[in-house]
Order: structure tokens, then sequence, then C-alpha cells
């Protein structure tokens, strides 16, 4: 029936008409079925579904569309017959691809897998169907091309997407089963990290970006306008989670952007980043916190394991890797035997923590090793050999703070409301700082931050 | 005994050097008991507390500290006697308010409840102290007058503390009560809310908050200066949550701080906030979104009433207010007759939604209502009469926003890839954002944001 095609909900009506009340009254409602219930159960029941067109093949009189929603796929065949007119098999083959569609249709049961879908049993036979909003038709990468894996490319000779190209085409580069993966799994460590400190009695705080101090030093921080003066982009949230601490909060975590002006463009540097933060006050010994942090990272790779495993699978077509691998305590070593070990044999490892840095190679804020003031009670953690989490115990004395400050050349009246918060009585304290964007590359066993921030920025890279 | 007094870890020493390993070998380790345990149940057995010295009353041979946790305290005694000398009587008496102290004692039952305390039932008998961290004896504000009831204040002449102290010495404002109650429950509320959509399926996202184009048009927004460029701080996540829609996301939230460059110095305005946004892609009309919001802050509002009771109550003996009210479903009033309704009779309900607004006062990328384009699928929602948050159903189609976007006198270069995402099939989709500072001002009934934001940002205010 030619009334589908040139229904008033096709493509050629403006979009934004067709999507309010008048047009979609109560007896017009179209029962939708989620692609991934679309099952053999389903099998010879009439459904709606609105999804994509991921791949379009016309053939005679018939027309094969792969209907995509987010990582799921099913095969649509508009055939000339009782249900469709020619003419409507032509319409369903001039959709472009990446169209959104409604689709109403029977489930049919196949005889054989249907392999390059995720709903291997089923197809669905269309009835109808109404473009909800057209894709312009050439599109500036193919999905099939983006989530190639690059050696299938190189041995191949097939296509696969650039960097820069997916990035100045992020919108369509996200919707990849590969980018819905990691962004999915990415949301999870989130989940995670802040299920788990919850647990731990921590409270989430909200710390200020925009301040009046370089948190981490003077260089590398970005300059706002701020009215009739200027102010600096948050570096961390160092000051205030520990200012927190000073206010008696005990325990705390932030997510929240963190900005670094640092001109670095390697793999693994962004100017904007997602730092997971954490701060805790505590009674004997710093590796206390030490321990509680390291915990909270196992418990996300458990989580992401048990919650996570279809993204992981997903991803791992695309970025085959060995799959992470930790211990349960964390593997702790001192930056000296560390650093020798790491020379001689590698670390089998994927996960393990490097204490006891330099106090030369730390910000001004670190407590000094009590024992050998040459060294301090900080540390990193690494995953797949590379830093995700910096941390230390931090210097809770106002004295021993201005006397490290001033060491370091900082203008003490810049961090003074800083420094005062330890005059009125302040427990000690450590805590760290991860970065999100390399946990998820590294864990994926990725090779880019780029791919693990939805909306990245570098030194040479403002938008989309 | 004058050892603990004079003990290693008293004040005299420097505090960094009480809290290493060596220090606090297992031997030495205590038993830490938190100070809400300390009920009859524990009556006879001996303890040890970290607290802050509340207050302190020396009285002959007697000291009475009140010993402070949080939002917990208990009574301590250390009386000449058996368990303690003179000498530390009076080095008791001498530890100043604020400090951090080490106490071990018995618990004892009394029995006169002590009204001071939360906990009333008990008191501690002291056996030996150590200063952790001493505070100076100067406090810049007394805790005692910051929790004080305005009125109380006025009535009886008794100190209560003015906004510009409390902020200027925001670490010490953030230990009383009232304060630990206001950001336990603001935590509570971005829990509730990411658990209640991660519930409706919801992704979490992270988005830039630095970029090329002003999201909300070109006013009120601040500059960053970016390598040998300039940039601006993100209005909203605006366009990245409606990209992250264009890229299959379907139904996204996050939680991040949004800029604002305006001169507004009112009890409702900050420079800087907490954004609590959603976005959805919808199938029939706009409403599926708003009831999804509505719902949203249904949830929040029964959380904290379920599970936040200490805190309201705690907060309201400081500032008593009617308990918050709201109806499930929401009440939702068209815009004109909204405000007719107001205008008239005022409205009961502490929470509601104004639908449609005129187009004219909203941003671009707002939807006009296709039966009178005067007006807009757009609307605001309400708590005690004033707005939390601020949404519609956004243009999908490109050629409509670029028309939208030149009619609002906006540079369409700069915001390109913004609307290029919409050229490859887009969703009908709408959402909303939320101030957290302002939900938590207006659900607790207090009278200023910068009560609810731990270290504001207003035109004035840029530190701490």
């Amino acid at each position: 029936p030619a009334e589908q095609a040139g229904a008033d909900h096709s493509a050629e009506q403006p979009p934004e008409k067709a999507n309010t009340a008048d047009k979609w009254s109560e007896e017009k409602k179209k029962n939708y079925t989620e692609r991934k219930y679309l099952t053999v159960e389903k099998a010879d029941e009439v459904v709606w579904v609105r999804a994509r067109v991921h791949t379009s093949r016309a053939k005679g009189k018939q027309c094969f569309l792969v209907l995509r929603q987010q990582q799921f796929n099913v095969q649509a065949l508009v055939a000339v017959g009782d249900r469709a007119s020619k003419q409507m098999v032509k319409f369903a083959a001039n959709i472009t691809k990446e169209s959104i569609v409604d689709v109403e249709g029977v489930v049919r049961k196949v005889d054989q897998k249907i392999e390059s879908c995720t709903q291997q049993d089923v197809e669905l036979h269309v009835e109808r169907i109404y473009v909800i909003s057209a894709a312009e038709p050439r599109l500036p990468l193919q999905l099939e091309d983006a989530v190639r894996p690059e050696t299938e490319g190189e041995e191949e000779g097939r296509a696969t997407v650039n960097q820069d190209t997916r990035l100045d085409n992020r919108v369509i580069d996200l919707r990849t089963s590969t980018s819905q993966a990691v962004f999915g799994l990415q949301s999870g460590i989130c989940q995670l990290f802040r299920e788990t400190l919850t647990e731990k009695g921590c409270v989430e705080i909200q710390t200020p970006k925009i301040i009046s101090a370089a948190s981490e030093g003077g260089a590398n921080v970005f300059t706002v306008s701020y009215f009739k003066t200027s102010a600096y982009l948050a570096q961390s949230p160092q000051l205030y989670k520990q200012m927190c601490i000073c206010a008696d909060f005990e325990k705390v975590f932030c997510i929240g952007p963190v900005f670094r002006a640092e001109d670095s463009n390697t793999h693994r540097h962004l100017t904007e980043f997602v730092g997971l933060d954490i701060e805790m006050a505590f009674n004997y010994h710093y590796h206390e916190v030490v321990n509680e942090i390291a915990d909270t990272m196992v418990q996300i790779f458990k989580g992401l394991e048990k919650r996570f495993q279809t993204e992981i699978q997903t991803v791992g077509k695309q970025f085959p890797c060995e799959p992470f691998k930790f211990l349960e305590p964390t593997l702790r070593l001192e930056y000296t035997e560390g650093l020798a070990m790491l020379r001689e044999a590698g670390i089998e490892m994927d996960f393990y923590i490097l204490d006891k840095y330099p106090l030369a190679v730390r910000p001004f804020y670190t407590m000094p090793d009590p024992q050998n003031p040459k060294y301090s009670n900080s540390y990193d953690m690494f995953m797949r050999g590379e830093e995700i989490l910096s941390g230390a115990q931090r210097v809770h004395d106002a004295q021993l703070l201005t006397e490290r400050a001033t060491h370091h050349g900082i203008d003490l009246e810049k961090i003074k409301s800083y420094i005062d918060s330890f005059r009125f009585g302040a427990p000690p304290h450590a805590g760290g700082g991860i970065g999100l964007e390399r946990v998820t590359m590294l864990y994926l066993g990725l090779h880019n931050v780029r791919q693990t921030s939805m909306f990245p920025r570098d030194p040479k890279r403002l938008t989309p």
C-alpha cells in the first residue's frame, strides 16, 4: 500500500511536526518492541520498532534492511506481495543509511542463522515503514569501517577510519558498537567507584573549578577572565578535598573535570579529563588509605568483569587484548626496588602500586617520609604499566605546609585560605586522584585516551 | 599520670611525625569506637575515641570536655583521682577548642540525661588524652554561634554569624551540625538522582567544560585562554548531551559544574554551580520526558524523606520551615493559566511544573509549539515557588535549528559541529537541567544558595 510510503510521517515532512500530541493520539500509538527482545519467542507476532537503518540492500522485488538500536541489530525484509507494493520496496530502498525509521512487521523465525546480526534467529517481515529522521546521503564515515580491526584493514586492504576523522565526526563514531561499549563501561566505572566508596562511608562532595590559586603549582594552569579580575581552572580538586577533611567530612570523594594547560601531544594526555578523587582521614598510618584506594580499584575491576562482559567482548572484537589481571590484595612495591624490578624483568601484574616517591618530584602538599626526608609518603598506581593514580599523605600542619610551599616557590598569599584551614585542628589524611579516561583505556587495552573521552580536548582540539 | 599529658603524641610534637608506622606499631593500636556507638551498651568498657574538643570547662579538680565527631558528641570528664593527676586535668583544661584529641576512658552511665549532647545517657571518664592536632586559640567564629537560630539571636541578644564571616572561614562553618547535615543531604540528592535514572535505563556521560562555542548564547560566558587561542566555559552541557542523543545513547544524564558569567548578586545566583542534567529520546510526545523528569524529582523527594530524616531535622533546628510537599503525579500547569493561578491565589504545592513558555524567552534550540508558534514545547519546574529546572523539547532538524540560531543572531560557524550532528538522523528528544544548590536550598527551606554550595562562587567571591 502506497499510503505508508507517502504518509505524513515520511521523510518529506518536517520532522518537528511528526512528534506532537495531536499527531500521535492514543489510538495511533505503536507498541514498540526493543530490538533485544526480538527473539523466536515473538515469532509470528506483529511488532513496531524504531531504529536506524544500519545497512540497506535492494535486490529485485526485495529490499533487505539491517535495523540497528545501539549494540543490537536485526534483519528486516520488505518484499513485494500481500504486505508491500513495488512502490514501497522502492521507498524502502531509497532510505539513506543512518536514518531513523519506524517499522511495523511480523517476526519470523529463520532457517539459517543471520550471522551479521545480533538477533540471529529471526527477521522482520515489514508491513509499514515511516521515516522519522532522514540522514543526509553522504556519511562522513562508514560505521562498518569504524569498527574494523586495524590488522584486518591492513591485511585485506579494507578501509579503516583514522582518528581525526573519527573525532571530527564524533557523533557518528560514537554510534559504533565499540564506542557504545566503551562508554557504557566507562559509566560503569563511575558507578562502581561511587558504590564502593559510599559503602566505605565516604561522602560525595562538589568542589569549585574556578579558583584563585593554582592547586598544583603555577605551571600548566588555564587562566579565566573573571569579571574585572582573572582566575584559574582547577588542575585538581586537591586543595578543596583537603579542606573538606579539615571541615570534618572525614572521607570524601568526587568526580569532576580537571584542567591541565600542558602542551603534551601524547596518547595519554588530555587538557581536560575526568578526575575520580578520594581523600580520607586516617588513624595510624597512610597505608590505611592506600589500602582503601587499592581495594576500591579492585572492586571496580571485579564489578566490570561481572557486569560488563558484553561490553568487554564487543571492544575486544575490534581491539583484541589480554584480559585485565589483578591480585588481591594489590601488589605494593617501594619506589626504589620497584623500579629495579621493572627494569630487570617487567611486572606480570596489570595493576600494582609504587610507594615512597622521592620528595623532590612530588607537589608541595606531600608529606615527607619521617624516616628519610629525601623520600615521601606518596604513591602512584599503575595499570598495564601506565600511571592511573597519583596520591600521598598530605601535610596537615600549617607551619610545615608553609615551609614546603615556600620551598616550592609558591605565593603564600594566594593559598592563604588553604593553609589557614590547617590552623584549627586537622586530622592526618591521605588520598589520590584517578584519571577516568586512562582507567577506561588501560582496562580495555586501548592505546589512546582520545578513544575513551567522548569529546576529547588536547592542545590542538577544541571541537566538537 | 603525667606521662599521658606529656607523651610523644601530644601537641608539642610536630604532627607529621605522630602518624607513621613506627610510632603506631601493632601493639600500640587503639581500638577506636565511633561516638555514635557510645551508648549504655558500652557501659563500663574502656574505649578510645578520636574527636574534636567541642567545648571545655574546668571547675576545680575537674575538667568537662564535650568531644565531637561530625554530628555526634559526648561528654568527657577528666577528674583528679585514681585515673588522672592534677597536672593532667590542667593539661586537658588547656587544650584549645577544635583541637583533635585521642582519648582513652571508661564509659559510664549517667543518672541525669546530658541534654547538650547527642549521647545523653553516658559520659566518658578519661584515663589518657593525647593532642593529635592543636587548634590555634583564637577561632574566627564560634560553632555554637554558627548554629544559633537567627530569631534566638535577635530575641536574646546572643551572637550569630554573618554570611561573609562564615564563607571567609568556610572550613570551620562546615563543621557545624547544620552544615554537616546540609551537605550530607546534598550528597544524597546526587545519589538518588543517579539511582533513579540508572533504574530508568539512562547512561551517565561526561561532557567537556572547555568549549569553542557559547552553549546558551554569547552573553554571560566566561572566556579561557587556550594556548594560542581562546575558548569558553560551558554554560551547560546542553549541546553535548544532545549530541549524545544523536550518537544513540538514547537516555543520558550527567552531574557537573556549569558556569555563568552573570553579574547577578542575588540569593539564588552563583557563577559556578552544579548541574544535574537529563536528556532523553522519546517516541510520541515530549511529555513522556517531562513525566520521567518529574518522576525523578519525586523519587528524590521520597528518598530524602526516607533516608535523611536526621539531616532534615538537624537543619530544621536552626532554620525551621514547613516540610516539603509534593503530589504524585506532579501538578503540571500551562504557562498562561499557571501565571494567572499564581497571581490569584498562589499555589499550595511546593513542587509544580509550568509548561509551554513563550518561544521568545527560550534558547534557540527550543522546539516551537507546532500548534502555536508564539509558544514552545518548553517547561520549568519549581520548588517553593522558585525555579529549579529549565527544560524543553529540542529542535532535532538541522534546517530548523539553523533558522532558529540565525534568528537568535548566533554565529553558525561556531556551532557547526553541533548543527551537523542533526544531519545524519536524530531522534526527537527533550531534557532539562537542574540546579543542585537550588534544590538543596529549597528542599530544606533555606534562603541563600551560598548555604548549599561548599565553596560558593559569585561575582565578588573567588575564595576560599
